[in-house]
């Protein structure tokens, strides 16, 4: 996943840090502690260590994108929702809004949140902190703004092989956390809950993670539960028609979704003791892909263009006619693309020795009809892979484009109709 | 938390650890994916990033101690809890230990299982992989060797404030997995579990989290899911009386356990609704130290002693009668003394809106009634921190002595006598 516009290289000097910090008039005492990176205080024997550029590497919360959509994947992550609570509506909204979009500009910079704040991530760098917002399909009648609803926010078609939890799936509003230290993360999810107030309750939340940067020499497409390669035939910002696939353009519709995105996300339980007694060729062709390195199973490494057509001595097609990697290629798919960032997650062995453990698999595109539907389509029908997966819940969320300075996300939305 | 003997200091280049691998007899082909950390295949446009140390570090599986007792604490970890299956015995432990401690040697040095692989940590390295094993109470009795339980594993008191789930507690078996990388962390977790086999059932399993190396400049003493910084009285290796406090010494009894510690489990849930209204002022009094650098109330620094008997302007203790540093000050409980080495845990906000997270503590002695049991009777009457924490599950595991060269983990117990 390559950088996005929102951030600030790894280059960023702690000083530079610091002084953007004091810029926007954080108190920066001798005795440490009053910012949330600061340093231990100095005669403490444990203060020598130093922030590397994993804690002190932020991303921009304002920009042309909201963050935590082209940003690097962070090890560590966590999906909430809600749902306005009774008697809320599009003014209480609106207030979360802006409460929320404070929040994630002070975080995602470093700062504390002052006496309101709980302290977990102090003496802690940002640590590429991200906090995305969205809004569902039921935020519009809830805020009587239905004519400003998106058609591209209609409910996903059910399909064949869905195993939906309604009480886990959609939501009003939607926030992905991500960062890349635990604490960091855990105390802007409970930052954005408090935001939350009595305007909106939590319908579900859900934790994932990642690769730790540095933990392997491989990191831009990562591995999943299943040991498998992920995210090889992602889209990069570098194609041509990245923009045009991923974000909703300026002048598009509604206006008040100019350069957001539309993310789905779906909690994939993966059925790992089936998986895992599979051997590796059977693996291989499940995907079509070799687990190893990732390459096609028709040859090259992994970034080579699979030969769909290729036939063995035996006459069967080298890359089975059922293999996902065959059916989520975009040729395969009137050209769908998306972006997909997913989290892995486990939530635990059971006394049964099961592991709830799989993918909070989470894709962004200018229009869920031309990104994740004809794939999910597709894979629902014929799939090698969907004995393996259970897909456990859904949502699908409107993210606005970010936020100008003094701004929040979604005051287009909120403020101009 | 100072090095072990065990630890390889991140000094070590990547040089030297693919050095190590091939002298092991692992092929690291061109190609590249046969080892653990092998580097991504060459004609890869992502081959670039380099393994940090924080990949590259490992840490030693055989020695005097098991790893992960003194061992630096690392981002993630797994406890998992097995019972021997209906009709094992003695000699399926055997096999069993001896099937863990091949697996743990092997990944903590980075390298892959082979055939038997899920291929989860493949192009990662070892990331501070620790594996410990530790046997409970009923693992005695199960095993015919109830003449070698140490009575240091008599169960722990009855506890007043005790909320213990009997089924996520104990078990014949321990073992507690920690590393810098989730992926690695799970990889191991899916390991050992899949060497269990026939032999033992999983009886509960738990996940936790620290923060990640170089997101804070004050690394040593780490806080917890309350913002506390928490280790900060922890017994230093340097301490003239280190290893006898933490580990049963080499003439000690039973002979097995020699070099062995005793590691307590608490599962601790923090009520951080109740904890997050009290003001910064009630959480310091609650505590007996200042959560912004954890001085003590009565002045200095995080590393300063408190003065116990000072009092203030209004002739009260200035840290109060029922703080819980005052409580668990070793000088105040004969003595005793234990390395505390835990892990956070969140698995996460329920409908309800109340967070499932709290600490995964985890302390380390040479015998647990100078160690955990004087200090938590003392709290169990009259923290202050009570009101806030729940202990809702409990563990207590005897940690044999680290395995020398062609030994595993435990077989001075299972073959001696």
């Amino acid at each position: 996943m390559a950088d996005s516009e929102n951030r600030i290289d790894s280059g960023i000097s702690r000083r530079r840090l610091l002084g953007t910090a004091g810029a926007t008039g954080l108190a920066l005492g001798a005795v440490g502690g009053a910012a949330g990176y600061a340093t231990a205080s100095s005669n403490s024997p444990d203060a020598a260590a130093s922030l590397t550029s994993l804690g002190a590497d932020r991303v921009m919360f304002h920009g042309k994108h909201q963050p935590g959509i082209t940003s690097p994947m962070q090890s560590r992550g966590h999906l909430i929702a809600f749902d306005l609570a009774p008697g809320a509506g599009r003014k209480e909204a609106a207030a979360l809004m802006r409460r929320w979009s404070a929040t994630a500009r002070r975080l995602m910079a470093g700062e504390t949140l002052g006496d309101s704040d709980t302290d977990v991530a102090r003496d802690a760098g940002p640590s590429s902190l991200t906090l995305t917002f969205g809004f569902g399909h039921s935020f519009f009648s809830r805020t009587g703004l239905e004519k400003q609803r998106p058609t591209a926010l209609d409910p996903l078609p059910d399909f064949f092989s869905d195993h939906l939890d309604k009480a886990r799936s959609n939501g009003d509003l939607w926030v992905q956390i991500g960062a890349n230290d635990a604490l960091v993360a855990f105390h802007a999810l409970r930052a954005v809950q408090r935001d939350a107030g009595e305007a909106a309750r939590v319908r579900w939340q859900m934790n994932g993670f990642n690769r730790s940067p540095g933990a392997t020499s491989h990191p831009m497409t990562a591995r999943n539960l299943m040991g498998q390669i992920d995210g090889t035939n992602n889209p990069k910002p570098a194609d041509a028609d990245f923009d045009k696939r991923i974000f909703v353009p300026a002048s598009g519709a509604p206006a008040w979704m100019a350069d957001g995105s539309y993310a789905v996300v779906r909690r994939i339980r993966m059925l790992l003791d089936d998986w895992d007694k599979l051997s590796g060729k059977a693996q291989d062709d499940v995907i079509g892909r070799k687990k190893s390195d990732g390459a096609p199973l028709t040859g090259g490494a992994e970034t080579t263009e699979p030969d769909l057509e290729k036939t063995g001595a035996d006459g069967k097609l080298v890359i089975p006619i059922n293999a996902h990697a065959r059916i989520t290629r975009p040729d395969q798919n009137g050209g769908a693309a998306m972006v997909r960032r997913p989290f892995s997650y486990h939530d635990g062995i059971g006394h049964d020795g099961v592991p709830d453990a799989g993918l909070l698999f989470i894709c962004w595109q200018a229009d869920p009809l031309r990104g994740f539907v004809p794939v999910q389509r597709k894979l629902d029908r014929g799939d090698a892979l969907s004995d393996f997966i259970r897909h456990e819940s859904s949502g699908l969320f409107a993210v606005p484009g970010g936020a100008g300075e003094g701004e929040y996300v979604g005051q287009a939305l909120l403020e101009a109709y």
